[in-house]
């Protein structure tokens, strides 16, 4: 199907201003911020212009409808929905997210203007705290409509200042008494389709442009506390000295090793130093770590061995076991466009996680000439975009027909 | 002599509250902030209720005088000061510092109430700002009268809430357009003697309560960028990835294995990772290498051997050369002090800066039963502290005798 770019392209001029930090060119979009309520704002005019329906869920995501989802509810064929979210890890890239929101968006427009009638209802969707850069759980919006995040323990996460998830909504102004699962939001969804970035070299190593989600490789997050005793950096040998800046040293090689042996990757990107002063010995650094890996059990090998090698034990922040997206779905979508390859990927996507709710999920990926995510040097050609846009228009006209 | 140690102990108990933190125990005195202006107007009134006269010097620093420093000047035979500081590293122990401030205050109590009267005027000195913990650079306010630090470059360095120097003396009524090298001020001493409590177990080994300082041990600041490229922690292959963490912890180790060959010491106590989020292979991690060692070679050598393993060249962000306090002096008070043993430090203080500007200064150490400082378990037994007292009591009536 041949399809007019000019909305997508002006979309994407549209929104790239927000959250933009021009010294590193990077993004800083983070959940209940004004950066955020920009986006919001941009989404729900959006969705007003396309003539569709919004409606904020009880964790705030927003669903925009083309269609009257609780009709298709009531007569059995529940809505496709498209979507993905627009929030930013720190200093992230552009297309990480935003590019599966405006697409969709643009995939509106496109069945528009060719007259299609859709036989269900289709959504887009615009998920709030995907990356979880402010309160440091992902996917915090689609875990709380599933209930895989409690809205209690939610709510009572801190950011950097101290400030509570709840009070950042409140702030925002979204009524916090609500936040919890969602059954009649989640009744709407008769499939998920999520587009979006690559955040590997797949797709160029393979000389295409889109491919199809297979499974999310298991995935957790852990901090360890590596206790020392502060002393003074000038006046006490090496000998008399708990240094655990050394503690760290070696465990970060220990893991990184153990990664490399097993198949898995192993990343320390956080790391808390206390009191952090030139002239002092530390008193405690904390490390937090995130492995991924083709099995559960390479992945808890590796963070064995960081329990080994620091003498301290992991606290689990987080774990998701492999998810494996509707596999006939998968099939289907891959022969529609054009035998697409099926790509396994490390990261988490809400699409993952209303596939472990048990939804029909799907998702398609944007070539990445970088390769690189979460940074700025993330990248999509423009004319894979479009390939994206169009291949999506194909997938939801294919499922809505 | 014997003194009575009341007036010490209610000075000691009158500040013990001041920027406390309640949860570690350790204290929080950072230059130009609220705490440090309580603990300035303590000093005052301190000073006021001694019957002493209150200087502040261009930098900040107070100075409380008994008898006419500027009369003694023109006589030719200038003061003689005895003091310390009050401010304090993140998290750091009582003692250092205001050990030999409120030892000082008690030395004038001992000596007036036993009707001494002195020869030269005595002062006691209360620097600002001796451990850097806001700004980074250690003795600024030493190093400001002595012309060691730049007034302009001073003020424009930013703690970490991007406050200048010159701001935060704004805020705190200090007139920073007067600030810079201050010749009248440094004219008045005559000889400077700082009471420290000691950082490391040199007495402890010995079995003694007080020192005398014989050298400081040259040491230096440097700080060093490690760039990576950021990157998605869960979809980026441990091959594709340039992450500084490795590289800092490789550096880490071979600084300790570099002291440790130099007989130095080597510290890294403070890191910046960036952007510090948990699923990011980091853009960059800096880090900050504080060193010390018998001589300048030794140093020097250290810091070669990060240069080459971070392949990155360390900035240095300060260098003091090795300080030989007063010889003569230091012989003398040995010997009047029961032949108090003579210890070298691995720390930088004001009366190193002073030594450096060419002016006749000692310092005593008080034993530290922990050997540790710069933390909370920085500690001093009350007896020792008390046989501090008296030691200085015995320097200062015989350098005013």
């Amino acid at each position: 199907m041949t399809i007019d770019m000019t909305a997508f392209d002006d979309m994407w001029s549209a929104i790239a201003p927000i959250g933009l930090d021009p010294g590193t060119g990077g993004y800083r979009r983070f959940a209940w911020t004004r950066e955020d309520a920009e986006l919001r704002e941009w989404f729900a005019g959006a969705a007003s212009a396309r003539g569709l329906d919004l409606v904020i869920d009880r964790a705030g995501n927003q669903w925009a409808w083309w269609g009257d989802p609780d009709a298709a509810v009531a007569a059995g064929r529940p809505g496709v929905v498209i979507g993905s979210h627009l929030d930013s890890v720190p200093d992230g890239g552009a297309f990480d997210g935003p590019l599966g929101v405006v697409s969709a968006l643009a995939v509106i427009d496109a069945l528009k203007a060719r007259g299609f009638e859709p036989t269900r209802p289709i959504g887009v969707a615009s998920f709030i705290d995907e990356e979880g850069a402010r309160f440091g759980i992902a996917c915090a919006g689609s875990r709380l409509i599933t209930g895989q995040l409690d809205a209690g323990t939610a709510k009572a996460l801190r950011d950097a200042d101290g400030v509570t998830m709840a009070e950042a909504m409140t702030a925002a102004g979204h009524a916090v008494e609500h936040v919890g699962p969602d059954a009649e939001t989640l009744s709407r969804i008769g499939t998920f389709v999520e587009l979006h970035v690559e955040q590997g070299r797949g797709l160029v190593d393979l000389g295409r442009p889109v491919a199809v989600a297979s499974v999310i490789r298991p995935h957790g997050r852990w901090h360890v506390d590596l206790d020392g005793e502060a002393n003074h950096a000038g006046t006490t040998r090496l000998e008399d000295r708990r240094d655990p800046m050394l503690n760290l040293a070696r465990t970060v090689l220990a893991a990184n090793a153990a990664a490399t042996e097993l198949g898995c990757v192993a990343t320390v990107g956080k790391i808390r130093v206390e009191p952090n002063g030139v002239n002092a010995i530390p008193s405690r650094v904390t490390a937090w770590l995130d492995a991924r890996g083709p099995g559960e059990a390479a992945v808890r090998a590796v963070v064995e061995v960081v329990a080994r090698q620091s003498g301290s034990v992991p606290v689990q922040e987080s774990w998701t076991p492999e998810t494996v997206f509707d596999e006939p779905l998968a099939q289907r979508l891959s022969a529609l466009l054009d035998d697409a390859p099926m790509l396994a990927t490390g990261a988490g996507h809400d699409a993952g996680v209303l596939a472990t709710a048990g939804l029909s999920t799907a998702m398609l990926f944007v070539r990445n000439p970088t390769g690189i995510s979460h940074s700025p040097a993330e990248f999509a050609e423009p004319d894979d975009c479009h390939r994206g846009v169009e291949a999506l228009a194909a997938v939801t006209e294919e499922l809505t027909r």
